[in-house]
């Protein structure tokens, strides 16, 4: 059976119920058997957890073989650019912990496949009990750009380490706003944007920079027919800062 | 019942058969289930699954509140200077890829508390197979003079990141020689001569390094009334280096 990244969620959600049930993660070895009580496990088996649920439900998928770029998977196998499924999990007594690609990767990445833009992600809020049960608190299926946002001196919430651009960073894209400072993304162009003044500012991208736009929408237009409109980053910038009055509210 | 580090391990081997019994990870959530097929998560679990073990045979021991720093248990609760051990684990099939401890803590440390220096190591060789079935192929209790070695420009084999020094990692002390360069060290005193030039060549530690090994001399005689005497590492330091011929043997 052949379901889309959307129909995915709601079999999750509706069907499964899958925030009232419960799990578990257990070792044995030998005659000793364990509940496992680390919380960063729960989040790095997340994704076989879902391709342990699709096969049981039937559900066609295939493996990305690389395991470095997103999608984890293709959800349409006759056609690997449509239905592309990302899994994400973290403790959701803390905020996103997990990485959403290398910046130099992704943006090489969407000019190849502008297709990758549009992969779902299906992201758990799970928590773990002092015994060791699990429970998903909440279940999201997002675009990348509705999970990202702009940093003080970034277009993207970037890790940078000694001065180097490593990792696109989550946002918490579901606070309600009283103690975050800057806004998910509202819509695709937005997010280009971004990712245009991020190779621009980044030295190692730099040399890029001049056509990077027009590479990434002739590419996209080609693959959407598509012709899309991207505003300058100094324009929109400040919509994304969440101002002291609004937080007040 | 009490046991030392030592019976411990002998039971392990002896009335457990560790080498022989097989093991799996699973997590459950709502009605799926899988086998975890992911090496590193057992990494992370042997030591849940060894306090796991001390309860069911009744072996009395007590965790170690600071999670950072060995040990991971006490097994004489009534004395937390004897009978040390932390527990590791890693991938058989590499090369041990565990931490000893971060160089600028342990330094310190064992001038505070040097019985940390007789803390055994119980050292899990695992295997995970293709169908997440996990064996232990070796098991070992070393000291920590007996997992650690030199390297190229350093007395220790260390973690140096931007030119700063952060762990201590271990050798490979079981392989047979023909693929290592370095040696272990031999005994404790060799070892703390490594420690006191790493000391000194660090620059964090280097304004230290003058009183290191007088500061440590005194605490260890206190602790164990025993006067170690320590070579200069540059008498010792030739004979870490594994020649060719011996290579060849």
């Amino acid at each position: 059976m052949k379901l889309t990244a959307q129909e995915v969620y709601d079999k999750l959600m509706l069907e499964d119920k899958i925030l009232e049930v419960k799990g578990q993660i257990k070792f044995y070895l030998g005659d000793v058997s364990i509940v496992v009580k680390q919380r960063d496990v729960v989040g790095n088996i997340m994704q076989e957890w879902l391709e342990g649920w699709l096969k049981q439900n039937e559900i066609s998928y295939k493996l990305n073989s690389n395991t470095q770029m997103p999608p984890d998977f293709y959800l349409n196998p006759d056609d690997l650019t449509s239905e592309l499924l990302e899994v994400k999990a973290f403790n959701y007594g803390a905020s996103p912990g997990f990485d959403i690609a290398d910046f130099n990767a992704f943006q090489s990445e969407i000019i190849e496949k502008p297709y990758m833009l549009h992969t779902k992600y299906l992201i758990f809020g799970y928590q773990m009990q002092e015994d060791g049960y699990v429970v998903i608190k909440k279940l999201w299926l997002q675009s990348v750009w509705e999970i990202c946002r702009r940093m003080e001196n970034w277009p993207l919430n970037l890790q940078i380490k000694d001065k180097v651009v490593h990792k696109i960073r989550p946002c918490t894209w579901y606070s309600n706003g009283k103690n975050i400072k800057y806004r998910p993304f509202e819509n695709i162009e937005d997010f280009i944007s971004a990712m245009e003044q991020t190779v621009y500012q980044n030295p190692k991208t730099r040399e890029k920079s001049g056509e990077w736009l027009k590479l990434f929408l002739r590419s996209y237009e080609k693959q959407f027919n598509e012709k899309l409109k991207i505003p300058r980053w100094s324009d929109i910038e400040d919509n994304y800062i969440v101002k002291k009055e609004q937080k007040k509210e």
